[in-house]
């Protein structure tokens, strides 16, 4: 990585006199860039191009070459990779398109590229890409007709287009970058190589990304919890629909996966996820300029009672809370301002306030303990000053460590007081909406790293497991084909025994004898069928609660083999009978699998098991109150989560109910994270119902699937 | 109201020669602004300003004066209304501030001012405003420093620096107004006022409004209702939260009401809420601009993939559909697209696309029957035609029907393309959720004004009532005082009956032996102490449940009665016994007054009732599932918000439940409506549990307070 993005000596081959050309393009960048290191063209038709000595190959360059940039029609790349390996080039960019994102046949001409470069420890950027630009050392290897202005934002994306729209938005913000990086189709380097890169690098303050699919989501994680300086990384993802998963497909060949588990898995680890072009962009310029928030209390100074109603609004919404300005402070406003100005929070300093009324409750509150972040609203009213006022803020905003946070309501009027606060790197607003938004970002960063815990996934697993190898580890990978299959319920219950799974009292068997023998002592009960003979029992009537007696147990027993025996033409099937709970609720645990079997291997990309839970029966799917977490998480993880569902107020007490167990719930769901970690071949399990007694939870019904 | 917005003749009192006061500015505008009637300046220091002969007083001017605009100190305004009475002068606009938004003092003022306007059948704008500006017969009677464009939106507001800068954002993008009003602290003239006279003015096509309380909210939903043309009203509210309505009662002294009221009463007339100042705009922008949309099915132009995906998840997140191509289009822009473009939508024509590749595309679905808005996205790339796309794209909306809609990404390059179609009236974005989610508002619009029944509310209210009186009004008239009181069990036991809303069998009774008579052949029963005895029944052990003889019955009476001696010394009180129902679902109606008693005759200010219902029991509060009407609704207009609840999918036999009775459950609501229109004194009312059977909805327990 570090070779390709800081070369000594770069080669674009396909470099051209003609302008239109990319390869005039990008060889015009490298030099007007002020690159300092060798360029040497590869061109076969010329002997040198912009007064640089032209070879025909790259074999043919005399010294080292660090970087090749190749620039030539698709079919000709092989060719050109396979110079390049003689030549023991050590990075490529690949800027041609045709591959991947074109179908089938762009697909093996990608994978044969791939295969050279693994062949030869060539590493790849793109192809299918705008190149990149690396600002802490003037190198612009990209085609890109705009330059990005300095700074520590490092920004990647999968698009080519959303780069040029990011720059051409970030240049009249002066919103600066240390790197630029288009990763095109990803055929090598890819997200997590970049983000490893410029979580070390100190000219990076803040990672952005533009993605539509994650290469491997247990990985990124991973790193990123490695990544000790805590860096924000915002993440822009497209892909979030089924419909917009079909449009990635046809147009790159990725496969997006469930945007829950993105989600969950970016939240669990304190990645920032951006829900539109511009609240990344907000948010890129938030992290890169503002001063740090310790809390949430904000206060609102503005010249218009109106705007600061909408701010007080926005700040509740977003889970911020209105600074309670202290008795003193007020009276001591009072008497500063004029009699009409209201000194409570928002502070309305009026609509005749020129700059300097803005001084004095701007110095209180900066000073004042109960104060996290100052909102300063400026409407253009007829003696507003915005020029003289825009500097007195950006003075405060350099004195105080606080954020202090100008939003400049209006366009002409008030855009050059706005270019004042970009020109000198404080992040500025014309929308309430998204400062508040920004704010509160930035305070649940801010938070969420001050609690973080650094604990690496690997022990976190090693932790989770307790052991390396399931009891039943040769049962199960003897059942795992590429086709997914049900586990029967005798290996489930053997599983659930070596993990802990709380079972009720049951038996699983074909005999009905043993049936009823079990049953003797344990009535009522309940008769199932097993899971794997039919997948839905309800459409079958495999089940029979509340049995009273053996009586009745043999009658609803036969009345399950007639079934059985016409749907499968068998007479023998196995069964489950158990004791017969009442519950206080009915809960459920799902998880299902992102990625491949062996997920937990670190060669196995996804993002591994989502485990999702909330209240069971006839309200799961209407009400949709789950909590989800991806494995492996802490049972703090799990309680955090849980707490966040609705249906804990119940679970916890609410309405003078008695709280129930919820200790023995969030164990139930760890032992289930235990269960997928020692089984990775599980892609499906659905413990429902998961019945919570006063003092209990018992998995009452356990369903899983494997497959490869 | 037309005399005010339409003068022939303006008096200006404090007018005045010095360029920084503002009776100086006024009178510049009104001259500058090209006014084509008599102007009078009045300034008792002075015999002409800016040529114009000025006057001591209004009431000195010899020719007849339509509207006075009073610029002088609040303490003299009222000498000046009664020197306008004098000379009759139809209406005033009060600039001046310092009347009910700085406290008691000045509501004093305010009030002494209304009163003479009112003895004297003036209208007052104001106090506390900006003025107006009346683009359709060029009257800027306001101190605005900007004037905004020429065009057909109506813009009133409450904030006046909400109104400097609204105009600031028009102006760079040429949206226009036909009239701009700020309305100050509506001593007269409101929203109401405003809306009725823009809905009849054919200069407006869109009224908008930023407001932070709503004077008389019935009345203005039943004036919306009249509005035939079915002018579109686009309303900004502030005040959404406790702490924003605190702020805005320490402003102006206004009292901002329940937003859920707000905002069923405005979804039931279709009146359209933005969410922010910034959806405000783009929202009066479209419907201004845009042609009708007849359906929900877009179709993308991009000539980038990556914000195509951005554009299918915004899509498909504001529940408008991705057209659908038909297979004989997609093959006929195969064949004249390059190959690399994709021709399913989103139609991606691929990076190099210079303006021309965009207009097959544009052509053949603006003729398909298949799409009903086309969205194209433009970014800026390496041979991106920015001028000559625009041009392309504009000409297109002027050729067909459909909306058009351009998104350029990015800032600097893509301006010039943006500002012809601001130029040229045409919608344009730079954020792809801003245009989708426009899209979407216009999209709801046409449609409910489609479906929309112009019965008159006050004929629905007949409806509903069925009669004039109650035949319990005495005893209501006679319980209802300014503090909220109980209902006497047994007389909303009656008020029931009057009404038809259904109830168990049940006795209401203060003797035992009455209990017991009752109880014979209705066991098992349920016991209550009354309502109007203790608020909260279960804190007191005040209910007993599935009581099976008459033993049980008398000995949880004897319980009852030792609490009820504990708390309030009296062995004596009513009770209420019931057959005990088993619900299928436990289920709640509950009502609550914006305003006051008198709500549903025209002089009582408020919305009136909001009538909330949905699952009852332990879930109610924490899934919080609830539909909300504003009396009167239709039975329809019931039927409809109940569907949207979650709950309703039990209701109607979701997961192979039976379904149940829903039109009983909508027929108690309705009678709820009734019961409210007749005994408007009801302040709160609460049925719950109201249990559903599988044939029936029956009020187990009532709560009614009334209050005046």
């Amino acid at each position: 990585m570090q070779k390709i993005l800081n070369p000594k000596s770069i080669a674009i081959v396909g470099a051209s006199t003609d302008p239109t050309k990319l390869g005039s393009l990008i060889l015009n960048n490298v030099i007007r860039g002020g690159f300092q290191g060798k360029i040497y063209p590869v061109n076969p038709n010329t002997k040198t191009i912009a007064g640089l000595t032209t070879y025909k190959n790259v074999s043919d360059i005399p010294q080292k070459v660090d970087v090749a940039c190749i620039v030539v029609p698709a079919k000709h790349v092989t060719s050109v990779m396979k110079d390049c390996a003689k030549k023991k080039v050590k990075g490529v960019v690949i800027i041609s398109a045709g591959f991947g994102e074109v179908g089938e046949e762009g697909k093996k001409l990608e994978d044969k590229i791939i295969n050279i470069a693994n062949k030869n420890n060539i590493r790849i950027l793109g192809p299918n890409c705008l190149g990149f630009i690396n600002n802490t050392n003037k190198t612009n290897l990209s085609f890109a007709s705009m330059k990005p202005l300095k700074g520590d934002i490092a920004f990647m994306s999968q698009s080519g287009a959303f780069c040029t729209a990011m720059l051409d938005m970030s240049i009249p913000k002066n919103l600066g970058f240390s790197y630029f990086v288009s990763i095109g189709n990803k055929a090598d380097i890819g997200e997590i190589d970049l983000f490893n890169h410029f979580m070390e690098d100190q000219n990076v303050k803040v990672i952005s990304a533009y993605l539509e699919d994650i290469t491997d989501g247990s990985l990124l994680i991973q790193n990123y919890e490695k990544n000790k300086r805590r860096k924000p990384v915002i993440i822009l993802k497209a892909g979030q629909t089924e419909e917009s998963k079909e449009a990635i497909e046809s147009h790159t060949g990725s496969i997006a996966g469930s945007i829950e588990t993105f989600r969950t898995a970016i939240k669990q680890a304190g990645i920032i996820e951006a829900q539109s072009t511009r609240e990344l962009f907000n948010l890129m310029m938030m992290f890169s300029w503002s001063k740090p928030i310790n809390g949430k209390r904000i206060a609102i100074v503005t010249n218009a009672g109106g705007p600061g109603i909408i701010a007080t609004d926005c700040i509740i919404k977003n889970k911020l809370e209105i600074a309670e300005i202290p008795k003193d402070v007020r009276q001591d406003l009072k008497r500063n301002l004029p009699a009409e100005s209201s000194v409570g929070n928002p502070i309305d300093v009026i609509g005749d306030a020129t700059a300097d009324r803005y001084r004095y409750p701007i110095d209180v509150l900066a000073n004042s303990d109960e104060v996290d972040a100052i909102v300063i609203i400026l409407t253009p009213q007829l003696v507003t000053q915005v020029e003289e006022t825009s500097k007195l803020i950006l003075n405060a905003t350099q004195l105080y460590k606080k954020p202090i946070i100008p939003i400049f309501l209006g366009k002409k009027y008030v855009t050059s007081g706005l270019q004042r606060f970009y020109d000198n790197h404080v992040p500025a607003f014309t929308e309430i909406e998204d400062a508040i938004n920004s704010l509160k970002t930035l305070y649940k960063y801010n938070h969420h790293t001050k609690n973080f815990s650094t604990q690496k996934i690997q022990k976190k697993w090693r932790k989770i497991k307790n052991k390396d190898k399931g009891d039943f580890e040769k049962e199960i990978k003897n059942l795992t084909t590429k086709k997914t299959k049900s586990v029967p319920d005798k290996l489930v219950e053997k599983m659930a025994g070596e993990i802990g799974i709380n079972l009720p009292k049951q038996i699983v068997t074909k005999q009905i004898s043993e049936a009823l023998n079990f049953a003797e002592g344990n009535y009522p009960v309940a008769l199932k069928v097993a899971n794997e003979v039919i997948a839905h029992k309800t459409d079958m009537k495999g089940i029979y609660l509340n049995i009273a007696d053996p009586n009745e147990l043999l009658e609803c027993y036969e009345k399950i083999q007639k079934e059985v025996y016409n749907l499968l033409n068998t007479k023998t099937f196995t069964m489950v009978v158990q004791e017969q709970l009442s519950p206080k609720v009915e809960f459920f645990i799902g998880a299902s699998r992102d990625g491949k079997a062996g997920v937990y291997s670190p060669e196995i990309p996804g993002f591994g098991h989502l485990v999702v839970f909330g209240q069971g029966g006839i309200y799961t799917e209407i009400y949709q109150d789950f909590g989800y977490v991806l494995v492996p998480a802490s049972k703090e993880d799990i309680k955090k989560s849980l707490e966040k569902t609705k249906i804990y107020q119940i679970l916890s007490g609410a309405r003078g109910k008695e709280p129930l167990n919820i200790d023995k719930i969030v164990e139930q769901i760890y032992k289930v994270q235990k269960l997928i970690l020692l089984y990775p071949e599980i892609e499906n399990l659905d413990i429902n119902p998961l019945i919570i007694t006063k003092r209990d939870a018992i998995a009452v019904d356990i369903k899983m699937f494997v497959s490869k």
